[in-house]
């Protein structure tokens, strides 16, 4: 075993813990607005705090590994990438914590009459988020790739939500709020996705050791075949 | 001089010029729209590829401090919170990119009937984005606790535009995209002030050595006496 195996295995365990749970959250999230189902929004809110406590704790064992072992090379990239995933987990879970801050105010209101199809959505969100971080743990660029090309989807059914609540808040001003909460919630998914897609270019980065960071599509291509 | 005196004094150029380059695009993004000026928006344009290519040079620079001299302790801090205002800088940039892509193609549309007063939240935006770099350069928690409670100003301000726009949209539905867009770009003001408080708690973080990241304001006031 390496020097450092042990503390990165730690390390590893802990995201892929936070990655979880942060998945679970979103997942959560999405069917308490849903089935305007008020247990599983509880069980977000619930979770915040734990999500909240492993950001700190990851940071610190990040910081102790630093400090004690002068990581180099794609050691040392596997550090600072630890640090950028575990920043976009917790503010993945931020998000879901405020889905369901509006799916609770949702409760009270009457529904409306178009099916909001947030479920798929979610769904793919939540693989994103997963598989970033088995990615991330298996060092696995390939699995990371596959992430961003799930975007596209996410763009898809976000740009069919829009419009659909565009649509609808033009013949019907009354649903103006509540058009604009879907709106809002739709982003809110958006967000986490890209989140997820900045943990797959971070993997890409640890370990390929290029930036996939604000490169064209042709020179990664390129780039992959290296 | 200390032994890695030189290469923090580098970093906290490079990351201050960044920070002044997304501060100037926050600036000319919203100045593009409220000035329907398109000048603005294609200098915002050009000066995210400098931006990204700016995060990707500091990345280098904290991995080659990191790999070379093993920071420990403050220094260590510091070096973890370098990485991630890094990336709060970068996806500050992203955001007056988005508000400047609704600029332009809001200058092919008529205008609305209501003067939406982006230039005050713009202001205090942009203000908060500069103070917590300072902050950070001058190791101030005190300038960088001032960052957290310009928060509730975001917030009033953003809630007062929602509320305009949602009024407008239920009056006329004809607006209804125009007064969605001006809700988004409200948010994208919203989400980089957020991004600036981050980089606020990371610099007390980094100060003091506490974690002011989900605590709550009673223990942190006890906290900032000691």
């Amino acid at each position: 075993m390496r020097p450092f195996e042990q503390e990165f295995q730690t390390l590893n365990e802990a995201l892929q813990e936070m990655g979880a749970l942060v998945a679970q959250s979103v997942h959560r999230s999405v069917l308490s607005l849903v089935e305007k189902n008020e247990d599983y929004a509880h069980q977000v809110l619930r979770d915040e705090a734990r999500i909240d406590q492993m950001e700190i704790q990851i940071d610190d064992l990040v910081a102790s590994i630093i400090a004690r072992e002068a990581p180099v090379a794609r050691d040392m990239r596997f550090v600072v990438v630890a640090i950028k995933i575990n920043t976009d987990l917790e503010r993945m879970g931020d998000l879901a914590v405020s889905i369901v801050e509006r799916s609770l105010a949702s409760l009270r209101q009457p529904g409306l009459q178009i099916e909001v199809n947030f479920s798929e959505m979610a769904n793919l969100v939540e693989s994103m988020v997963l598989t970033g971080l088995d990615a991330f743990v298996k060092r696995d660029a390939v699995l990371a790739r596959g992430i961003l090309s799930s975007d596209d989807g996410i763009d898809k059914l976000r740009n069919h939500i829009n419009c659909q609540m565009i649509e609808l808040m033009k013949k019907d001003p009354a649903t103006v709020e509540r058009a604009l909460d879907n709106i809002l919630i739709a982003r809110r998914l958006e967000r986490i996705a890209d989140h997820a897609t900045n943990v797959a270019e971070d993997v890409i980065f640890m370990v390929k050791g290029i930036d996939v960071r604000h490169r064209d599509p042709a020179q990664l291509a390129l780039a992959s075949q290296l």
